[in-house]
Order: structure tokens, then C-alpha cells, then sequence
């Protein structure tokens, strides 16, 4: 079982995101992540999936997405042909030595400490999915106590 | 009509987010963003949900939500207590005249230019809302050929 990024462009009407995710969920095709948010353009939306499974269950994703009204395209997107990148808040409870270790962390791995209390440290991080794979594993020996990912979002590179 | 947050936490079964998004569509509440992804704990995700209407309408929606068997927890998140971030991806085409006053303008504004080829330059931002709006509107008088927005993420800050 891989990981496939599939980013589609849909019309922006009310339904299309729970016509896409029943599609996904009536075959069983897992969900990892998604992100759908509008163009520049309102009317249109981007929503980019990643979805667990093999290259059947790929193929079978794209060509229902394609049959969908709303459609206006939908492609599988090669991490190797494209910037992939996602967010992460991550919030931390701790004293000061618990937060002064965690700041140690964020610099290693170029996470920024976006709030700090008595309490807790709030960080944000971006990057590829991966590089905040690994940060979460190392930051989960702390008292993680909320944390919020946006999924990944991606736009093709120009071939050089 | 407002842009409300909504912040969930949700089982991670299959179907969990034809659920969610059908329950939206059926009501005729406008979803303008959502994101969704596995917390550190992979059985459970995170939903965020930017939900166009008025208050009765963000009553109606947590109240939905409350009743899903997979939900675990659902908050409307206020702006003022919690961190809301969201990330694009913006690729642009041009020549190198054009690129070079889209680095200026990416200065301004704190993006930062990921790639650059002999045909286009790709501009990551990350920041509120409102800064990533505001960007794009600038932004639009050049050539976009592909953006790409995560949609916005979110954790609650500390009381102070």
C-alpha cells in the first residue's frame, strides 16, 4: 500500500466535496489527507487527496473523479514533478526546561515557536510531508497536547 | 454571512468524511475550506472546517456534528484565542523581468520563492488568512498558471 497525491480542480458548488469523499468512501478507498480551499478564481476549488492504496486503486480514484459533473480535472501528481508541501501547529505543555528543550528541537528542524505561555509552546513547522513525519516522531516523546496538519498541497514544476 | 472555524476531531474510519461533508451539503451550508489529516495518534484525525453563514447556521452545523457517531469532539474556534494558519503555493509565469518583481513583492510580504525556472518562479506563503488574501489580490496582476492552498489549520492558544 503507497501513497498517491491526487490534485483536482472542481467547481465550487454546494456538494461537490461530500460527492467526491462518498465517492472514496463507498469503494472503500482511503482517505489520508485533504485539502480543498478556492482558486483564485472563487468559482473553482482545488482539492488535493492523498490516498492510500495501490496502483489499481489510483487508477480507479482518477477515473471516477473524471466522471463527476464538477470535474474540471483531476491528476495524479509525482512528488519527483512537483512541490509538495504542508503546515503543522503543534502545541506543547510544558515548564520552562521542558520548553526550552522543545526549542532546541524546533531549531534543528527549522520550526518556529509561534506562541509561548506559562504553560505551553505553540510551534508552527512546514515542509514535505516527510520532513514533518519526522519532526512529530521526535516531538512526541513531549506532551503533545493538540496538533493540527493542513494535508498537502502541491503545484506541478516546469520541466527543466 | 461570516466565515466561522470549525475544529473537530474525529474516528478515522472510512467514510467518516462523506459523513461530515454530506451533512454540509445536504443543509445547503457552504464549505469555503477544509482540511483534514491523522493527528500523532493515526486512528483519530483532525477536521478544520471554514463554513460560510450566519450564526444559525454555525449552531446547526456543531449541533450535526455533536450527533456523528465518529465524532469526538467539535468547537467553533474563535480567531482571537487560537492560532489559524493556512499555507499556498502559487506558481507564476513569466520572464525574468517578471520574476524579479515578483521576488520584490514576495519580500514584502514574507513568501518565499522555492523555484524559479527560464519560464516561471512557484511562491510559498504561509501566514493568517487574511495575510494570504491579501497577497493573492496582489499577486493576481501577474500571470498565475496553478495555486494551491491548504486551507486554514488551527490550535487554541493558552489563556493569558
Amino acid at each position: 500500500m503507497e501513497k498517491y497525491i491526487i490534485s483536482a480542480l472542481v467547481q465550487n458548488n454546494a456538494g461537490v466535496l461530500a460527492r467526491v469523499s462518498s465517492l472514496f468512501g463507498r469503494r472503500g478507498f482511503n482517505i489520508y489527507s485533504l485539502t480543498v480551499s478556492p482558486t483564485v478564481d472563487e468559482r473553482i476549488s482545488r482539492i488535493t487527496i492523498v490516498v492510500i492504496g495501490d496502483e489499481y486503486t489510483l487508477e480507479q480514484v482518477l477515473k471516477q473523479m473524471q466522471k463527476l459533473e464538477e470535474c474540471i480535472e483531476v491528476s495524479h501528481i509525482d512528488e519527483a514533478d512537483a512541490f509538495c508541501r504542508e503546515l503543522a501547529l503543534i502545541k506543547i505543555a510544558g515548564d520552562e526546561a521542558v520548553r526550552e528543550s522543545v526549542r532546541e528541537v524546533c531549531a534543528l528542524y527549522q520550526a518556529e515557536v509561534v506562541d509561548s505561555s506559562s504553560e505551553s509552546i505553540i510551534i508552527r513547522i512546514n515542509g514535505t510531508p516527510s520532513t514533518i513525519d519526522t519532526f512529530l516522531s521526535i516531538i512526541d516523546s513531549f506532551n503533545i497536547v493538540e496538533s493540527s496538519r493542513t494535508g498537502i498541497t502541491a503545484v506541478h514544476k516546469d520541466k527543466k
